[in-house]
């Protein structure tokens, strides 16, 4: 199922995309995306609906595919050519920061770029949606607790993430900074999260062709390690970390201004298109 | 006024302790405390209130005073004798990492130890509780967004935080490891944010006795250094880091271990007494 939430900010409604590409109304049936909504349970009342029968919407905005985040956990260095591009090395287990949840936005909304950045980055990653508590579990049964896959766009400052001192999550936590959707596509569409080809464009022009075939630390080993430090909630996100490719890599390194448009997908999880503005 | 929120975990009702320190029930006035709740309009709302007409609730169990915290932000060596203890240097700005609102309990449940465990350390720290939307705000006017103070307690997992690949959010967020409360005190019974005692005792022995005097970066500095970062939001908690005395810093280090039992409090923010216990 490809879950969504669409609508003007604040008023988004559940909707689910049918097999037509029309969007349904699945606010009749659930109270959003989110929470016990993506539970195994919440996920099985979904699967059993007609959804011939429920209204379609008009997409005037579509939101983040989650609602009630309370965890955004990134994963840094996770794919080995992402690493040698920003000159670290892979590192010997998962490194974690967290992404403010204020800075989540739907996927096509225009992304700020703070008062005094000179170094806005892009970075496409797979996100995975929390659907049942998960603590201390092994990473056998670690997908047993994962709702789905979503679109991911962990944008990021890198002056403010490593020249303002320590602890990354100053460049990464900027409001409008975390694009999320357009889609949380269940995880029994994910034949294998992967081997997803994921890519980004800046104005057009391809900067990053990968794959999550080449995530150091891949989905599962990823939940069951971030369970052992903490407990897991419905609706958190974790975002699995980026390809090569990004503008802190290139020489000489290239950063995104006012104007300049960005688009990502990942297969079968959808694209998302954001125009980069100024704070004024 | 202090405001808080008793009751059994995820059923607190909002309260507030009267001038004969008896907790009145807020329950038909605010729906938690929180959000609208401790914007400026909402605490006037309570403040004109008759608390003698409200009932009287028992103390069954306090819980974290604030509720829907959407951001817990922390500041790292924020006292200069706490940055000299851990062998640090003072930064020439702040240094901030987000702790998981899922750690978020209240000031007296039982602190968990995780699996694994060999580090587990205390830190008293004053929080501070946002009332008003902030982006962008000056020193000058930062004190008009915060709501009040209240003791933070930021239990730290040092190998988790320093020894398990950087970035410190992962021996930060462990459940239980952020004890709030027990009172949102409203600023303005808080003459001077930065001249509050603030102390900490492990089974009854005195490891911190500082003042908030000494913080380096101070409390209105704070609010708007982090504004020009991100949005900080009503109910969104910033733990201001803590004075020399702990375990990390003594000579040889000491932590945590089942059964001990932690007191901690600030001058008119109250106390918290917590029992530590293994994750079985």
């Amino acid at each position: 199922m490809k879950l969504m939430r669409v609508g003007q900010p604040g008023q988004e409604k559940p909707a689910i995309l049918d097999a037509d590409g029309k969007i349904r109304d699945l606010s009749a049936h659930v109270r959003d995306i989110g929470g016990e909504a993506i539970s195994p349970d919440g996920l099985k009342t979904i699967e059993n609906l007609d959804l011939s029968s429920l209204p379609v919407l008009s997409e005037d905005r579509i939101g983040a595919c989650v609602s009630g985040t309370g965890k955004f956990i990134c994963i840094g260095l996770n794919f080995s050519d992402h690493a040698a591009e920003t000159g670290a090395k892979v590192p010997p287990e998962p490194v974690i920061f967290m992404k403010a949840t204020s800075a989540i936005v739907g996927p096509d909304d225009n992304v700020v770029i703070p008062r005094g950045s000179e170094k806005t980055d892009w970075e496409v990653e797979l996100g995975v949606v929390i659907g049942k508590t998960a603590k201390y579990v092994s990473e056998a049964d670690a997908l047993d607790y994962v709702a789905g896959y979503c679109v991911s766009h962990d944008v990021s400052e890198r002056a403010f993430q490593t020249e303002r001192q320590g602890q990354w999550t100053k460049g990464k936590s900027c409001d409008t900074f975390g694009p999320i959707g357009p889609w949380l596509v269940t995880k029994d569409e994910v034949a294998d999260p992967q081997n997803l080809g994921m890519w980004l464009k800046v104005n057009g022009e391809t900067m990053q062709n990968g794959s999550s075939k080449t995530m150091v630390y891949g989905v599962a080993h990823v939940v069951s390690y971030l369970s052992q430090f903490m407990s897991l909630h419905p609706g958190d996100i974790i975002s699995t970390g980026t390809p090569p490719g990004v503008g802190l890599g290139m020489k000489p390194p290239r950063f995104l201004k006012a104007g300049d448009v960005v688009e990502l997908g990942i297969d079968g999880l959808g694209t998302q298109k954001q125009t980069f503005i100024a704070d004024i």
